[in-house]
């Protein structure tokens, strides 16, 4: 049994990117958190540190996603091991940056390094899955995908867990401003509507094929016309403050398209460039500036490594 | 003003493709209908002659698809001309193979050629939709768009007529059964539902954007995964006798996926390699045939060129 502390990173994520509602989500490089993992006889799974969280996640394992993600790891490999895991959380709660999706994606990497790395990041996914039902409510992998796997990922078929790889131009660069207000996943998911119009679906579907289409032809024009959401934003952006005007600052400063992050408050915008990024990030910061509201903003490219193991002593 | 006689095939599209109701359609190499214009001094548009249509089609120039289409070209270019125009059918009526759309295809671009061919295949497209909404009773762009520019497009939004190209395999080949029995499109379209369940569209628009991905990367593995319809099929497929037979007859013959071409009644398979079509297309057809249904079938690969003139003198 590897006793030494296994140390592993897991990136933040935009999930949905507009149009794709539970089936899009990308990894950025930063910022991310960071899990420690030391394997034990114990049989149990123990939670004994969190920094980073103004102590409000809970510490019981299987109330914590990094606690569940293990426990899930250890009852499906038949492992007898225990583990006590140390948190370190980078990622804001709540924020739409996949928060929860990080720390249990972070636990796997590091529990499948401890025990040998017999496992695939595919055949991990399952696990960090059960994680998001317990933490959010609902077993989506748009956050999970792209963490543990990278790159911008589509979600073909959530109950087979069908994940596909989308290749992305080098040179486009997604911006995440988060601003200090928290809205919770399940609330924002029970907002949307469970039904919708044919007409609707149909722009949605045509949208989400145009933007795979543009980013494999590295196509920035049509990137940007696709970034077009008519089935969560219109309910989702009415919870986050002066949703419409950050938005038009971004697309004022030359973004290809803006959007909620996940389920919000965090907001997103795809740029071609660095220095287009750069700029879009500052507007849409002064834009929440305008009206009192403090946010931080995350300049990435696409990270195609998702998470990593980053010390193992 | 030329006033030879002007001759342009367009062929046969299959609209739809499982995943992508309203946003996805691909051109055949054959069959396809032909239609001769010639200019002339009334104002007039008038249609003098039309083959193999058993007299079922109107022959008032704005009853027809063609006649449609041409005065909208005429009206749009503010071309004083008149034109004389005489159809040859070859595609079978209320087929689900863009029957109509061939027509007012070839009709716009042999007026085009007459005129000097000023516009592109862009440019003539409205006036397509223009035809279809006369004959279908809506304003579709699937089977015009393909017939009209070939290949593999989406329609991305059907309002602006954002129209897309997605690149295929040399090795697809389609193939479309056509049984004797014809479902009108705008029947077809009443049946649909209005609206639909979110976890509907979600499957649906995580298959468009994953075809898009398969056709792109050639992954003729994740092609056929995506041939997957939640929205149309369940309803449509009851119109059309012996469905799953024939579909299942398609799939253990080593098609891809199978579906219903436009609003049926035809199948379409998409395969790999012409002698899987071939095995595919005598299976479908043979399928019909143990319900006492005649069937007719075409293999083809994705023409990529759409309508064309054939003579013009």
């Amino acid at each position: 049994m590897n006793t030494n502390w296994i140390k592993a990173f897991a990136p933040a994520t935009v999930a949905n990117v507009s149009c794709g509602f539970d089936v899009f989500g990308f990894a950025l490089h930063q910022p991310g958190d960071e899990v420690e993992i030391r394997l034990n006889d114990s049989g149990h799974v123990t939670v004994t540190q969190i920094m980073g969280d103004a102590n409000l996640l809970p510490r019981e394992a299987h109330l914590n996603t990094c606690g569940v993600a293990v426990q899930q790891f250890l009852h499906a490999t038949k492992l007898a091991h225990g583990a006590e895991i140390k948190l370190t959380k980078n990622l804001p709660l709540g924020s739409g940056m996949g928060s929860s999706a990080a720390s249990a994606v972070a636990a796997l990497v590091a529990i499948n390094h401890a025990t040998g790395n017999k496992l695939s990041r595919k055949d991990l996914l399952p696990f960090a899955v059960e994680a998001e039902r317990m933490a959010c409510g609902s077993a989506h992998a748009d956050n999970v995908a792209p963490a543990l796997m990278g790159g911008f990922v589509l979600i073909r078929d959530k109950e087979t867990l069908d994940i596909i790889n989308i290749p992305t131009p080098a040179e486009l660069i997604a911006v995440v401003i988060h601003p200090h207000i928290e809205i919770k996943t399940s609330d924002a998911r029970q907002a949307m509507r469970k039904t919708l119009s044919l007409h609707d679906a149909v722009k949605q579907w045509g949208n989400t094929a145009a933007l795979v289409t543009g980013l494999m032809k590295e196509d920035f024009d049509l990137i940007g016309r696709s970034l077009e959401d008519v089935v969560a934003e219109p309910v989702r952006s009415i919870f986050i403050p002066g949703y419409d005007r950050v938005k038009q600052a971004a697309l004022n400063n030359g973004a290809l398209g803006c959007g909620i992050s996940g389920s919000g408050p965090s907001m997103f915008a795809l740029c071609k460039g660095e220095a287009s990024a750069q700029q879009v990030a500052k507007a849409m910061q002064e834009a929440f500036q305008d009206i009192q509201l403090k946010a931080d903003s995350y300049v990435s490219g696409i990270n195609s490594n998702g998470a990593q193991v980053i010390s193992s002593q």
